[in-house]
């Protein structure tokens, strides 16, 4: 790409779909396993709109334009140089028609978004609790890891507020808050339909869990076989490797 | 065992443990995989005492009375029938001292139950909401399959107020449920703390769920990995033949 530099510190990512780059700064917060697999969970249908609720880098968005059909994708972003750096990513890919990245804080959606409603919301959220002890409590990563600027019940209020009636919401979590989040859903009117955990091996525990919930859904939830990503020789297993480079 | 007849239809049914036998009734209902894997999944300590809400023909508390040290099993049943066939297994295999069988409602414990706690509570409750169109709705089978006679609330309900304070309710469930269980248990002030899903075989949807709820517990749940039933060459897996076996 003509005039493309990156800024100091940061690196150009291949996202091993449609040639996608994305950029990235290891200072602040590099995706994870969770966001691409989020985006593998994640099921949109043609035509749809799909907002992400505290896009980070912008990697879901991005991701989920490359394998899916749906119309737009916006990207909600609170952190001023995150959102910079996401608005660069898009352009990277000319991706300006389909990837709007927004700047925005997910416990103001109730006015930025007043008049409009999504048939998908996607969100990987901070998972831990914010407790004291934090050194840096405003540096990217804290902000990224923790429920420093939003929580969970901020999340999943902000989510069922943008969702059209039976709209899907797709998550990615930790398991030891599943009671929290399956009571804060149903509190929502989010209700939990499918669940998958995520092990590391067959014989671990699961730690991630992918969850989809629909907007004023009936209560009967699927729980899929779990996810394993390594075979006991710590190569990738066939799904695994699906998700991240098919 | 002396002078001992089984009525017309009954048969004696091995247990697998210290040689006990159980008495079953197959016109009735015949205890299932789901209350072997209670009584595997439900760790009881020395000395605690132990009561199991809607006991059926005993299979759970004489399990449990087998493969644990607790000091006392108590199984409540409000089908008479099934209580006194109960009771003759507990004489069959010389239990009268630990395990005792009771007859009453789960809705009515707040009475029947009103000065004691227990350490431990277990159910195998009905899994199905109960709706129309049943052939026979009051047939013994369908009173264990279905939510005629007692409902989650009621089960989950009972639990909480027999247990003491810290006190652990262990219950097998469908994972589709697992919303309502999740968010009853801690409407009654049972924390969900171990989660296990049990899949018949490794790619297979999980189709039971066991759980351990922790009255007035902290909110931190543990998944466990899914208990595999069978090899994919239909044997059981180790895990699962000895739980049955040893």
């Amino acid at each position: 790409m003509e005039n493309f530099k990156l800024k100091e510190n940061e690196r150009l990512d291949d996202l091993h779909r449609k040639g996608y780059k994305l950029i990235q700064d290891p200072k602040k917060f590099c995706f994870g396993v969770d966001a691409v697999l989020l985006s593998g969970f994640a099921d949109i249908k043609p035509n749809e709109t799909v907002i992400d609720l505290g896009t980070g880098n912008g990697i879901i968005p991005i991701l989920l334009e490359a394998k899916s059909e749906g119309k737009i994708f916006y990207g909600l972003e609170i952190q001023e140089e995150n959102a910079e750096m996401a608005k660069r990513s898009v352009i990277y890919n000319n991706l300006e028609d389909k990837v709007k990245i927004v700047s925005g804080d997910i416990k103001e959606v109730y006015t930025q978004f007043k008049s409009v409603k999504f048939d998908v919301v996607t969100s990987n959220p901070p998972y831990m609790q914010s407790g004291g002890g934090l050194v840096n409590p405003f540096a990217p990563k804290a902000l990224a890891r923790h429920e420093i600027l939003c929580t969970l019940d901020d999340v999943v209020s902000a989510a069922s507020f943008l969702l059209r009636e039976g709209g899907r919401f797709y998550m990615v979590h930790r398991p030891h808050r599943l009671a929290d989040i399956i009571c804060t859903l149903r509190e929502k009117k989010l209700e939990p339909k499918t669940l998958r955990f995520v092990q590391p091996y067959k014989d671990k525990e699961p730690n991630l869990v992918l969850i989809e919930a629909k907007k004023l859904g009936g209560p009967m939830i699927k729980v899929l076989p779990p996810l394993i990503i390594y075979n006991d020789d710590h190569s990738y297993t066939e799904e695994a490797y699906n998700i991240y480079y098919n």
